[in-house]
């Protein structure tokens, strides 16, 4: 067991990959809605390439954003619930220590 | 006039316009049915990816093709035939001498 890992209970790690698989699919459908409805109005090429930046960036943010590894998860839950992603109330059940921080990262 | 230019009368030089932007226009519609289609059965990330992955490829492939400058114009051509998205009749009207450069680089 890794030292980080370890600072997590299993129960803490089953709250804590459950929030993100629901924050992540949150995203995923948003993105995938998006996507459809961009297509849609596809009329010229400029909205063609202009689709593909805005899923180059896409990319870049969600394989940034969901990065399930225990150091990082504190800053990773900090970020979803500012995006409104998720709320905090779906980590209900981590130690109060690891909410406390959560929440203080919410506000820089 | 350049003098690459002037090789094209400007009878020429309107029937290449138009068979160009003929072929840009069908390309551009199947890539938007393509897209409108592959948008709407999206189930997966991966189908998101993967599809960012093909618009990749084709914005490249739409930039090396479609460059209209006289100097290049009989290799566009003969790829817009190879590729279906020209007929050699559409260009009926250039001089004898480009239409058979035209058609041996279709043969390469």
């Amino acid at each position: 067991v890794d030292p980080q890992e370890a600072n997590w209970s299993p129960t803490e790690q089953e709250i804590a990959k459950q929030a993100f698989d629901a924050a992540y699919e949150r995203d995923l459908l948003t993105l995938t809605r998006t996507l459809q409805s961009r297509s849609s109005a596809i009329a010229t090429a400029e909205d063609i390439w202009n689709l593909h930046d805005f899923l180059s960036a896409k990319r870049h943010e969600f394989d940034g954003r969901y990065d399930f590894r225990y150091p990082s998860l504190l800053f990773v839950f900090a970020e979803l619930i500012k995006t409104n992603l998720l709320q905090i109330s779906e980590l209900k059940g981590l130690a109060e220590e690891k909410l406390a921080k959560i929440s203080a990262l919410t506000r820089i």
